[in-house]
């Protein structure tokens, strides 16, 4: 099980959902980095449970506690392991599932590969997983800080289902994301989109969206041809959360519409920057950031977990039926927004730590 | 510049358009797997330039020589080293490209993070570094044929700018594909696709498409929770194939108009074989195959190559504009169709082998 | 700073001296390995402070604690996490550390690395480091014995200074080499050993030696050429771990005197195995396994700690002097036994499982 | 087979002794580097055979040839590929050996670990292995070069069986060593040491020794606690030198017979640089440099193919007897001492880059 991201900046996250605790040990991350505990919890805050009525009930406080790897405040360049006990367990609603397979879950798979499974909550592919990757996303965010002052990374629910909403990718601020707790940057249609949340969980159904993410600010430089380009690290990164069907950077799959004369992106200078004047690119080109916003999509499938009675086979290999307990998540996007900028921190922090290896400094 | 890929069928790829030569060096591949040129040879030759009316003129017949690691028709378990020389050299096509940035390629970003860049054809950002890839991709299907009979990578072009084919993924065969020369599985709507590229090429325009893909006969097992799941691993190898914009797996985007109830694939058992009755997880759940068919799309953007005139920058930095010289694809779908088969079949014989190392043998 | 180790079989440890606690996330064990805390638990004893009176006082009971990655007694597949809390805290032995660097320690070369330094006592260098590795080793041990029944690694000290054991390597037991608190295999040297660390100690001087090892069992064909040969692995693992100046395996040094007629390795059939006469080799011929014992020895200095004033400098470049404090072993070759094995077990089954995934099976 | 060495200046050899050619393709090297085919032929005829009356008299030019990766003189940032062609192919010199193992040879454990061998000339165990490694490392010694100006790296055979040569670590010149054909850095010594590799090849035998190296003018700084420290991660490369049985830094061995009291190295100030007044460390504390030389030994064993008959295995696993023939060296030390040369200057380098992700800028 491949729980490694990272060449330079490199993250092993542990732990399954019922268990002695996830967490995450960072190794690779710079020194005299100023680091606390508040750092990380104010991020695992916006990814927990229970934290609004649009998420699940399960309470867990996810706080957060550095074992190792910071001294006075500060980052000492040796490993930060972060550790987040679990509280609220509540195995038994998950007994059935020791039997039966849950349609478009891991748990057929998992039995597959390994053999073995801890049943308790979908073990390793429980969304609870992501606390180590919120966790070093945080201390990665405040690298990028540190090296790339200005830099800023901003995700928010785009569509849920088919409500759209309207958004500005320069100008989007995290407080208009945070305004609302379905976390869409546009507040004219966020109270909409809870509505539909709440009727479909009503329902015990549940659906799906599109997160947008733009980073700004982002020098030119960071990413590397060939296998590593940052919009392909990018796409790894997203694809690698729980729920997601597809990624696209730019123009995505919309420019394969246009022809050529009307997708390529002109460059002109603007002072002594070089500029382009659209951004079908996405900021990014040959693999390499070129200094305008980051911009990408990531499309999430509606939760697996529904209240009604589906077909399924059981580890014995009958048929059978199988109807959803314990406490989940209708729609997993306004969580899933913190993921998508933590996936996409740690993604730039391991090539800006690249980049200084090959190349030397940051271009401002 | 991480020419790098895999952690156990490891691929160095290296060279650029023009210079001495292309090729890889792979590590890691099995002993004892029977490997000669001509199996190289014939993915070489679906890939190469000037194979037809719709791929660029330039001209390389791109014959390949094993360097090493094979011994009387047979793998040795050591290093393949394959080496492709370049011949069709023109860079005084590429004079002009050395002071002015092309709009939408990589030349501005490669200067901008290293300093220097061989401007003669694009250096390693050019297609021509695939050529290292499909033919260690080669191996990888034979070896992946070896231990898992019966697998089958298929890539077709799904569409060309708004021109859609109609391809049955679990019946396409790889001589339906072959049959025309823009690689559509769909016949009927073959020529339609060659028209319209001639006629944008003839405007000194491009255009691009979506490829799609297919995987029959992967057995259950492969992929890697949590960061390695196959899903995201295809993802981050189709973005970095050259004019990739976005990726989709399964249900992709327009999964996330569906409610939970209609996107679950319900298992059921099929003699003695667990099955899912849909298939919109797309072959993987959890990050693992489940032993359905794998399904993924990849869009790629119009070539940024055009023969008009466009506004740019130049190396001093100063506002300037360009027009388009040199041979290139008006189209690039015909060739990526093998480059798209080629990341698939490198990504499946890493997991393979990582399978094998964690959990044995393959399940049948 | 890098605390990865390992290509499949990969741990990441974590921890400085004083602080939360000190651990270590294993990714990549194979699902269905019994495993419970007992097993570490051994193990950790062994290399525990204040064991015996050979031994540092500093008392820590180090107490292990599996937090992820097992279920019902066996591995998941998934990270297995252990933490252990540091509990015997005197960090004001260690004041004046903050402002003088300690002759032979890393504390100057920590801070002209980093900039910081955890200077109570001795941060990341300290050997409390190494529990990390030794519960993972444990773990190590536990893969090597399901796949490889009858393996065994064993270390023993061989010398202390210019005192040295008797000990034959085809024959010694975990029980000779426990019998003694010096863990040497040769019980009639053991208090001649005993004493010399008693004398060394009561003058507040330390005093050094050399750890021999043997795997007896091991099947042929572990290891891989070129870079990550056996014999180069376990010298790396060997060097790593604190106060090691020297690695050498079979004939070493001493082979060097020999001509190539006195030092080959004579094949011969014992029954329907390849066996070798002699065994200079040391159980390795071109980086790979021969299935003969492996052979080696490590070299350990004398403890940098001395309780007398030495001269030194401080972190403000100033000449000055400094007495050693603290509890610190006079000799680390008793506690050393364990890591040396641990060590060897983790480079080992970290082969084993590259072993599986390109040739398959193991030799019997 | 791992062919793979380094962290962010990354390897990959490949090439049989007998086949299309050896080389290597480096990935990571930094831009903007002066490089040509010049700077690496220097070092390929140092370790070329043929050179002197005391090499096997296998008469190969080497030539080498840069395929990739540089342009106008500089490195790209690109994969630089060199390519060695094999010319004196007497693979018939080689045909019993395809039927009967050479004692402590590589013969036996390859065929047990792969079930196939390129019998003609040893494959990849061949001593020919390392011309990847010795042209990478000309790279390797530019890169250093330019970043840490001043910084030498040298080696010299220190002794031949039982003679040894007097050299000072910190005077000896590049000059001196190459002043004889054994390489070593004491002429008074050379011609004794040349006599007795005459006589012992005359009589079909083989002989063995030991290798100093000395690096100069290292910055404080590289390496890596815990796993990757600078004389681990240097040990590792020297025991991948085929023939290699010992490594040691500083004090080494002879350090364990020494007090704490007269083993520690005392800091003082030397202007404004930390000095230390000893260097039994070896220039490296808590695996990191410390300013000071660094300095180590590896132990080289007499080549295992000397020319009378030796009882010996069949592949038919049936008793047997074998005469070495084919053309070899009776001591690789003088040809080994570029190779000691050139995998130090692979691994400072690697550190180098690590270095400067982390912490930035060379301490000087």
């Amino acid at each position: 099980m491949s729980s490694h991201l990272g060449q330079l900046f490199r993250i092993s996250t542990f732990g399954e959902s019922h268990g002695g605790g996830v967490g995450v040990v960072i190794d690779g991350c710079p020194p005299m980095i100023p680091l606390t505990e508040a750092d990380l919890q104010i991020e695992l805050d916006r990814r927990r449970p229970g934290q609004s009525e649009v998420t699940t009930p399960r309470n867990e406080a996810d706080q957060c506690e550095i074992l190792s790897g910071t001294f006075e405040g500060k980052t000492l360049g040796s490993p930060i392991a972060v550790l987040v006990r679990n509280k609220d367990h509540r195995p038994e609603a998950y007994s059935e599932m020791s039997e039966k397979y849950r349609p478009s879950h891991a748990d057929y798979t998992y039995d597959a590969k390994y053999g073995i499974r801890n049943w308790q909550g979908g073990g390793r592919s429980s969304a609870r997983e992501t606390i180590g990757r919120v966790a070093a996303a945080a201390v990665a965010k405040k690298v990028l800080e540190h090296f790339c002052p200005g830099i800023e990374t901003l995700a928010w629910v785009k569509t849920i289902q088919d409500i759209e909403a309207n958004v500005d990718p320069l100008a989007v601020t995290a407080a208009d994301i945070e305004s609302n707790i379905v976390r869409t940057g546009d507040r004219t249609i966020a109270d909409t989109m809870i509505e539909r949340i709440k009727e479909v969980r009503s329902e015990g159904n549940s659906i799906g969206g599109i997160i947008e993410a733009v980073v700004r600010g982002c020098p030119p430089g960071l990413g590397e041809p060939v296998f590593d380009r940052l919009e392909a690290d990018l796409a790894k990164a997203m694809l690698s959360l729980p729920a997601t069907k597809g990624f696209e950077v730019g123009s995505g799959f919309d420019g394969t519409l246009l022809k050529g004369s009307e997708h390529n992106d002109h460059f002109y200078m603007e002072d002594d920057k070089v500029r382009t004047k659209t951004n079908r690119s996405g900021g990014v080109q040959g693999g390499i950031s070129n200094g305008e916003p980051i911009l990408f999509r990531v499309a999430f499938k509606p939760t697996a977990t529904i209240m009604s009675s589906q077909p399924t086979v059981s580890k014995e290999m009958e048929d059978t039926e199988l109807k959803g307990r314990g406490r989940h998540d209708a729609c997993v996007l306004p969580r899933a927004v913190p993921m998508v900028e933590a996936m996409t921190n740690l993604i730039l922090c391991d090539h800006l730590l690249r980049h200084r290896a090959i190349c030397g400094g940051i271009i401002d």
